[in-house]
This record gives C-alpha cells, sequence and structure tokens, in this order.
C-alpha cells in the first residue's frame, strides 16, 4: 500500500518525520511519497490546487494524507473521503474541494472512532495523532465505514467561476506556479479560435506549447490541468507583470 | 526495513542521493524516508530538536541516520546508538542528545570497523561513506556490537535548564519552528494554573488550543513535545516579538 | 525495483506527486526516493552535477528519472540511457553528460514507442506523460529497446576544460553547492605536491580535509568527485569572495 502526504509543515522541524513513524508503526511496510511539505502555511486553496494534480493519478487504494491546517484544535471535523477508489485524509476546511468536485464518486465520513486514532490527542498536531493514524489504518484494509458517521456537507471553497459571453471571457488569476506562471480559471472549452489573452494592459497569444514561443515571449496556453495559463517563456510572468492571485484575465477575439 | 535520513545537505546537490545510493546498493529492499535535509547548515541544535520529534514514533527496529556534520572529517568520532530499540547513527556531537536523555535504555558504539564502511572513505562525506554504509548494514541485520566498540561517554549538548522558584519559573527560547512559533525549554510539569507567561515585555495567555485564541494573539501552550511554546494565531510569534534564540521567557501568577 | 527522481519543479505545485502517482499506477511497488526538486529551474549543468553523484551509487537496474527541460513541447527528443547497468530517462539536451562521460558502456534509445507512453499527452507536462511513464515500464523490466530506435549522438554540454602547463593549471569554478563550496573543473590528477590555489587574488592551501582548517580559514581540497574544490571552514567561500560560476582559478607551485 502507498501513501502520500501532502503539508504545509516544511520538513526541517521534525513533524513530518513524526507522522511518517506513526504510520510506519501501524502500516510497517507502507511505502510513504512525498507529495510536498512546502504549501505556503494555511493556505488552503494551494493545498486544493497541489493535490488536484495528484490524486487521481495514483492507482486506486492510495492513501492521500493532507494537513493544511490552520484551525488545528478548533472545532472543524476530521475528515476521510473515499473519491474513486482513492482515500484522502484532513481536515474538513475545502482542501478537497477540486477532488470531491472532479471525482465521479464520492463518500465522505467524519472521523470520530478512537480506535484508529493515537492514544492521546494533542491539541496541536493532528497531522500525527487523527490523519497519520487514520492513513496507516486505512492503508492495512480497515473499512471506511469504521472512522465515523458518513456525512453529506463536506466544506468547499467556492472558486470565483469565469464569466462567458458572445464575445468574451473574463476570468482571474486564482494560482501561481513556482516558475512565475498564472493559472487562471478559464477552462479550455471556454476558449474559442482566434482568440487573445489580455490582462493588466498586456496582451499574449495562445500557443499550444511553451516551445513555439519566442524566448521572453508573453504566451498563454492550455495547461495539464485543462486551465488557461500564462507564462513567460524562460522567465516569470507573475514578475514580469506584477500581478497576485485575483488579478483579472479577458479572452477577446 | 525502514531508514529515515536527517541531514543540512539540502537536497540539490545530489549529496542526499548519494546516501540513498549507497544504502540500496547494501540494502536494496530498505523503505528510505526522508526526515528533513533543510537543517540549518552546521546546527547541531536544530537537528537535535528535529530528531526528538519523530526518532521513538518509528517501530523498533527503524534506523535513523542524521548528518550534521560541520566536524565531518576532523577527530570526532562515528557513533551508532541502540535507543529503545531504534538505531542511531551519526556523528558523535550532541545531535543525538534528547534521544540520549529520553530513551529508557541506550547502548553506544564507536564505528571503527572498515567491513561496514565503503571502500574508500573520503575526507569530506562521512554522509555516504561511512553513516549510509553502516545504516545500510544494520538495516540488513548486522549485529550492532560489529561496527566497533562501545563507549559511554557519548558527546551531549548541555541544554540551558528552566530554574522554578516558588512564584515563577524563568526559561528562555531554545528553538524557532518554520510558523515563527517559540519552543522554551519549560517543560509542562512546571506549569501552575492560572500562570501568564512574559517575554520582551508582552504578556501571553496560556490557552489549550490555537484553536481557541483570537487572530493575531499572543499566546502560549504546551506543545506536542511537552514543552511551552509561545505563538501568534495565524502569524509569527518570532516575527511579531522580533525575538531570536536565548530570549528570555518568564511563567508568573 | 527503485526509481529516483531528479527534476526542477519544486514540489509545492504537485507536479512532482502527479510523476510518482503515473509511475505507481505502472509499477505499484516501486520504491520511489527523491533525490531533489530543487534544481534552479532551467539549470541543465545543475542537474548534470547532481546527477553525477548519485547515479552510479544506486545499484544496476535502478531508474534514474532526470526532468529539468526547458525545452519541453519543443523538438528536443526524449531519451532512455543505460549506463553500466542504471537506466536514465529525461530530455534530450545534456543532463546526461557525466553519466555518459563516466560510464563504461552505454546505450542510448529515442523515445517514441507511445505504448510506453501516456495514452494522452500534454504540451507541458512530459516529466509526467512521457519520462514516469517509461520510468514505470521499464521499472517492471520492459525491454529498453522497445522505447523507440537506438541513437548515437545524445547532446553533451561541453565543460571548459582546465589548462595544464608545466609549472601551472588553469581551470574555473563550474558549480557552486548549497554550503557555498566552489568545485572546479581541475581533477585530482592535474594536482602536484606544493602547490597553493589562486582565485580573485586570495590564496587558499591545500588541506586533506575541512577538519585541518581554522575556522573562517579559506583552503582547497580534493571533493569525493575528485575534483578541486575551494571552501572556508564554517563559512561560505562564495560569500567570502563574491565569487559566481566562470571566475578563473589556478593552481601555482
Amino acid at each position: 500500500m502507498r501513501i502520500t502526504l501532502l503539508t504545509d509543515f516544511g520538513s526541517a522541524d521534525g513533524y513530518v518525520a513524526a507522522m511518517k513513524g506513526a504510520i510506519a508503526e501501524i502500516a510497517p511496510s507502507a511505502l510513504i511519497d512525498d507529495a510536498s511539505h512546502d504549501i505556503a502555511p494555511g493556505n488552503i486553496m494551494a493545498g486544493a490546487f497541489a493535490l488536484r494534480r495528484y490524486w487521481r493519478m495514483y492507482p486506486e487504494g492510495t492513501v492521500h494524507v493532507v494537513v493544511i491546517d490552520p484551525g488545528v484544535g478548533s472545532v472543524r471535523r476530521a475528515l476521510l473521503v473515499e473519491a474513486d477508489g482513492r482515500f484522502l485524509v484532513g481536515p474538513d476546511n475545502g482542501v478537497f474541494t477540486f477532488a470531491l468536485r472532479d471525482a465521479a464518486r464520492t463518500r465522505c465520513f467524519e472521523i470520530t472512532n478512537q480506535a484508529v486514532l493515537r492514544k492521546t490527542i494533542s491539541h496541536t498536531f493532528h497531522g500525527r495523532d487523527i490523519f497519520a493514524s487514520v492513513a496507516g489504518h486505512i492503508a492495512m484494509g480497515e473499512a471506511i465505514e469504521t472512522v465515523g458517521s458518513a456525512i453529506a456537507n463536506p466544506v468547499l471553497i467556492n472558486l470565483p467561476p469565469a464569466i462567458a459571453t458572445a464575445s468574451s471571457v473574463r476570468g482571474e488569476v486564482v494560482h501561481i506556479d513556482r516558475f512565475g506562471n498564472l493559472i487562471t480559471n478559464i477552462s479550455r472549452d471556454l476558449l474559442q479560435p482566434g482568440q487573445v489573452v489580455r490582462l493588466v494592459e498586456r496582451e499574449a497569444r495562445i500557443v499550444d506549447t511553451y516551445g513555439t514561443a519566442a524566448p521572453g515571449e508573453l504566451v498563454a496556453l492550455i495547461n495539464s490541468d485543462r486551465l488557461l495559463e500564462i507564462a513567460v517563456r524562460d522567465g516569470s510572468a507573475a514578475a514580469a507583470l506584477n500581478v497576485v492571485c485575483g488579478v483579472a484575465v479577458e479572452l477577446h477575439s
């Protein structure tokens, strides 16, 4: 069995390793893959975007642990989701939004059964005491119904929708990746032939691949998530345009 | 068998991967978990704190490799420790201090037997040539007595003790984590009901969990290591108070 | 079977995890080791240097995936190399230069067979759709000839050679590691007894190990790659001398 970990802990403090140890104690032969521990602290949206890229790439039976959890110790629920045969474990704060939306088939459970938790639950480290422990038990074949009651209302992030008219589409930058590429909320099906992209008084032509852009050129393309993405060839669009998340992006003929 | 790695190498230079390869050559099916490679270069105290968080979370038989080794190539000894059934491999420079203190049962050996090392030992890369090699052999079931002679005097870091009087406790910040939380040397048993925390002319109330603090509030709590920790809800206490390790912290009624 | 991953993706965007998932779907029990994901974006030389440190430390049969790929989506070829029994998968842009040079025995194939790729190939993410997929198939025992045709002219980086005369050797800094150590293109066999190193009007004595240097002293030594390296004991030579890659280094009697 294979378990992935996505957190905002960084690795240097040893918290991630403590989660791995808690998993290994329950599931000694589990393969543990780091997804990332470099999500910006508390940035649930960034975690949801990262998770979106990989949760369904893994085969059925994989357990994905996600701990971006600014509300640790408060009343937010602990969640186990089964989505298209993969398992997602983490806080009920919206971090599973895209997985819940993209899956064909989902079931959600609130984690309450103390038998699948560590004996002592700290106030500050549910990643280890709740989520890693549950992941270990699920990886060992524990039935998902064991963890607690089914729920129907997991928390979801409301992404701003892109707005399409006959002649244009208006969306915004919702995420900026490590390369400074700007990911928008405009999906592939909204794009029409011959359109160009406008943002902050700049125009970008739409290309099939970065390779066909000139060095330094501002271009847009449909990325591997099927979303419109704006990039500077061999550079950072975020730095070149000095933009942050939320900046308006328009598609025009 | 499972082996964890904690270093200050970063990953980008390929040194960590060279250690993993040296392990895999000896123990081809070993599960290798990264603890962290982002310990500040040469910061033995930070390594000791990180290791403290996870070494005993892993099941018995786990091999923990720790290479924060500013004295590589000098006369410092190479160490193998058995602590409560887990194995610790690394330089004898204090990085195992908390593990040695917290374990119920420890045995220490100086690594000298060339049969458990790589054939050629470089002057600069004992992480690969000594520690990874020994870890591979121990994971494969080599008896720990094989590596060299038992020793009774491993190097220990002397942490400044917290000083308790009838009405107060005086300690200090000994570590700052990625979130800017201030970890002190004041342990849970020194805390009395009704006390507050003072540092740099600020006061922090003691709460059970971050979730009960107001956003931006300075609070203190007992963390998952059972140490008093000072935090700003949804922020960085280190940045807000502009403090570094060594700053005085007091508990008052 | 064991697969390593070296990329310039960082981890926070979830691209690396998507590659791991694509591998796990094909090779469910593969051990996946992170080499690094912190190579500077697009820095093929840094990737080649990192790979050099570990590719042959791993046992035969290991699959090393390397995705530093600024030309993704352009006409550059996709490559599978068999080098001394290890497999290297990645773009044909020079990132395998040192491995190809140092191996006793190599075979190169251009990856063209769609049966070993993902069904849909995105324009921007060959790391997942081509390289991870091929790695999974090779790890599962697929014959390397299956991926496409043998080629004889993989792209190689031309490193500036060090120039030796009767009394001196002139080389340059070709890489700077995380500790600020300066790695040169001067190999061990060019070094003669009694020589000293000169760069930017400073002199460095040649020592056997960092441990014999005084704190803060500028020294040179032969590193574990058998290259002349210049370092400041307990400090950063790059910061102390304010140098970048390309700076001249001379060996004099």
